[in-house]
């Protein structure tokens, strides 16, 4: 019998993929699904795509529900998961897709949310490499908490940390533009997530040092750098559902030949993070549905700084694929377990 | 040890979502991967979305090369695969995903094509129904030659055929239109294929009873209605890679009551073929990636038609995915084997 | 000095580019900019594209604001204009693009609307033929009250008509399927016009006679029937901001020959109304901000029915253009002044 | 009598956009409309969308043809305007939409081209600040010969180089990340740039210092810095048609107070570049059609990066409106005659 899995939060465009990629995965059985005001809705009603199991009906999200489970996955807004994680059994292994418990530093959760911190939970991105050559992975074996990371964390934090780690770049002037397509901006009723508004329009939000992905970036680079970093840091919203394109560049600090093999160490043996042959760059296309990050590497000598692009479906390798894999580790499964490692494109 | 699967004309639209499935699959193993240009390339330069098997390199399509495998797949132009499977072995399970071997009728083929017939396979629609209350399907359960079905005739034919079988629509006076994403026109080097063209922009191709989909449609519909059928048929690219959503209507001939029960009937035990609880449309976005269709009718009683409209995403239920499902039912595989039926959404 | 122009409803899409088309004319002049909730927003908050006037301010929609203009523009929801026209003085021109004042069976209104109906308006489709073989131009003289068509209607109603009025198609059977952008349905802030659900997926919507825009056709087609017509219309969203592409089909009547001489004579000399050269579709993006109508017609005789495709641009002659076009003939003025003849493509 | 223009390789998407903007001048006529591989076929066969000049046949592009104008407009491809226009009259206009005359160094020609160098004109961005106060517009005057600049070049320029010309940004490390519409890379028919590759994607492209526009953007910031400047630069294919959006990041070096005031000193005058009031954001949807810049700027303290970011649209302000500016400069018409400022969105 299979390993029983509750979503919360299911009525969101996250949990429409977790739930897409629970149906597919070997060990697992869909257990509840729960939502705020789609309760009562079928799942249907709010995730056409989910055929197979679009008659069953959406659940209010309360403890007593998500308690009969093996492991829970929380999608929901920030600030929601503290208390009902408080409430499910400490051996129900609770992933969580919001922000709530991934900073370490509750002063850096302060300025950018404004409210108190829930407590950090172990980071749920595996293969963040560390300035002392290990791997993020090593903290999530027998975790039954796990914070998954934001989207565009996930994508800055791929693209760039190994030149980190391996010293060949700078800390202190990281520059971080990205694509972005909307649905990492769930489904919020706002003017400027209209399609109207999207098609045809490249736009960029929250510029300035202001996002909230932005603490959680520089946790995760100063854990590769041993040292604290700076990062300017500027999303794009552009005309495509799913996707994220992170151009990161950063100042060359050794020999331009030293810089691809520090990509190639850290992720030669990684099953879903990718360094592209030489000259191929990343597309999102590339990524959609799977659970993979597309990646390349150059360095501009008359610039004198590194470019680095990363690849990712922000919903699949950014959000719902993380959370799986982070599942299959801390109970014990192989970690490419039910994952799609295929895109589907175009 | 598995089922080994060649696919011949790997490096287009077909081919790559050809390989995505395989890869997904328990019982198939990719075996050769060719084509004709892109011979000599890495599979990773023209799909760089089969991340895993991204390094292989793609082989010429010659018969030797084809031949050492259980399944093969061709996704060439058409006129190509006839030549082609005459060298296969005669138990070499062989999938036309061309428009070779789909037709009976000789004349139709030449003059919609100009060319001489190859010959007719038996044909790979399963859930089409039959005048005298069959399925396609019994067609297929030891065939070693099957011809897939067209993208476009999938979704007419889907769409509309319950209502012939069951006598509550006129055969004579069909009309379709379609909204098509331009992967169902190849990778071809076409002008009017760019991005700058079909970005913002609907189009109408081939219209007035010249696309060469139509007498194939007919062929089905036929089957279905036990007599002749009329259609008007006009496709219209619009600005999604993939997809296409087929509105069908045709004159109501029975009470209105009639209606929605004959498709009932016909699709209630179909597990890719999904009429949607009343009042719900379908949105081609729900079907990407899967091997569903999703299918929704009503009637006008104002304009005395019934209306019945089909999504599915033309490389998967349209083609990839319906050679796989004919596989499976050829090989005596359960039918739905491997092949995903959740969309990938939004 | 300018004829002055008051814009009621400013904030919406039709708002915005009724004054962006005003900008443009020589004889118009901006007057006062009113909506409901945006009022004390600047017009650039709402119409970031209006560089030259952002900084103006929205007014209040008060009779007294809009009664000191030769022109009022209103650009409200349907139900909102009856009341405010009322309020304004008999010899002010007051345009409406809402729904309220085109049908002149007040029966129809209310099946499709369920209120009472508020009259009805000389109805402002210029290029509408008659049975009588006049034009609905000769209406629009020196009127000062103008309904001003829906955008579908335009479509279909220029795509088809010319056909009816010649009497070479049946009046009985006519099939219209639309794809449409999203901005024809506005701002509204409803889950299925989030950017996320329109990008990669062609959904159907108001499917089986209930879309309120058929009355309206039906009254054109008729008009140019001279006799009642049956209309089956089925509109789809498609990925793009803009544009609608009419494809109409009825039954051929007459020898095919003579199809295409009935929109030839129809058309030839309109300004705005362009049958292609033969062999040469429609696209939506060549009509893109332009107040141009493209179509293209023929005859698919296997299928004994004559299809006609309409593209244009729902904003554009689809709504604002179409109203400065009617003020334009109100007026005095050259019909064609001020309004762009070219689209924006690619 | 108008002034006769003719445009040179007018069935590119430059010379669409030209002639749809001459189409609106009141000064200018549009006189000889050429081609290379084009010649003989209707305008509307390549630009549907120019309606009333549909018919007009394109001609070959000979100098002889040319001549007989007071402006030549040259849209063709980078080597081949040096030749024709050493044919033309020298007091004929010529505008060169191309790269060969913009770079006043040989060497970076050279290096960035491979071939030699054709020799250098008035360079055609009149909006463009100097480190001595000026602007570029002076240089434009009386020119017969202009340089008409890149549609990138324009973005990245017009984006920063106020900053550089107050001191208040280091002209060291400038970063340039953009999100291109792909009609910026013309009609080619190229593999990367078909629909299905392009639709739902972001994809980065001459990544690494290559990409031709560089030694053109150094030039303008070194004019604006009085000093070199160091420059990475990245652009991104997006699913639009057209525009660009410009993220330029570089390291503050003044207080932050004293940033904005550098960009409102440079284009309080400026009738085409709008900065946008304090805390909204360009969007391109706001440029298209438009020969509007719009821009903003904000200062990331935690980084010590300013953020400046520009939209354009890529065939308008970045190319054709652009040499219509020009062309109202050289010929002493007002700047703004006939250029549109209001954009069309959504």
């Amino acid at each position: 019998m299979g390993t029983k899995v509750a979503v919360a939060g299911a009525s969101g465009y996250a949990g429409g993929e977790l739930l897409r990629l629970l149906m597919g995965h070997p060990e697992f059985e869909v257990g509840a699904v729960t939502a705020h005001s789609s309760a009562g809705k079928t799942l249907g009603e709010v995730h056409p795509q989910l055929t197979p199991i679009a008659h069953r009906m959406i659940e209010a999200s309360t403890p007593e529900v998500l308690a009969r489970h093996d492991v829970v996955v929380l999608a929901l807004p920030h600030g929601a998961s503290g208390a009902i994680a408080a409430q499910l059994p400490e051996d129900t292994l609770v992933l969580d897709c919001g922000a709530d418990h991934r900073l370490t530093d509750p002063q850096a959760w302060s300025r950018f949310y404004g409210t108190e911190h829930s407590g950090t939970w172990p980071y749920g991105l595996p293969e963040l490499v560390h300035a002392d050559g290990t791997k993020q992975r090593s903290a999530l074996g027998d975790a039954r908490r796990i914070a998954v990371p934001g989207c565009n964390v996930t994508a800055v934090s791929l693209a760039i940390a190994p030149g980190l780690a391996a010293g060949v770049i700078a800390p202190d002037d990281i520059v971080a533009v990205l694509a972005n397509g909307p649905s990492g901006a769930g489904k919020a009723l706002k003017p400027h997530l209209l399609a109207s508004e999207i098609l045809g329009a490249a736009t960029p939000y929250a510029v300035g040092g202001v996002h909230r992905h932005i603490p959680e970036i520089e946790q995760n680079l100063a854990a590769a750098a041993g040292a604290p970093v700076s990062l300017s840091f500027t999303p794009t919203l552009v005309p495509m559902s799913r996707g994220i394109l992170a151009t990161v560049t950063a100042k060359l600090t050794a020999d331009a030949a030293a810089a691809r093999p520090a990509w190639e160490n850290a992720y030669a043996d990684e099953p879903f993070v990718h360094l592209l042959p030489e000259g191929q760059w990343p597309t999102t296309a590339a990524t959609l549905g799977a659970n993979t990050a597309h990646l390349q590497v150059t360095v501009d000598e008359r610039a004198g700084r590194l470019v680095a692009i990363a690849a990712i479906d922000n919903l699949a390798k950014g959000t719902a694929g993380a959370a799986i894999q982070c599942a299959n580790l801390a109970l014990g499964f192989p970690e490419t377990l039910g994952l799609p490692t295929a895109g589907v494109a175009p």
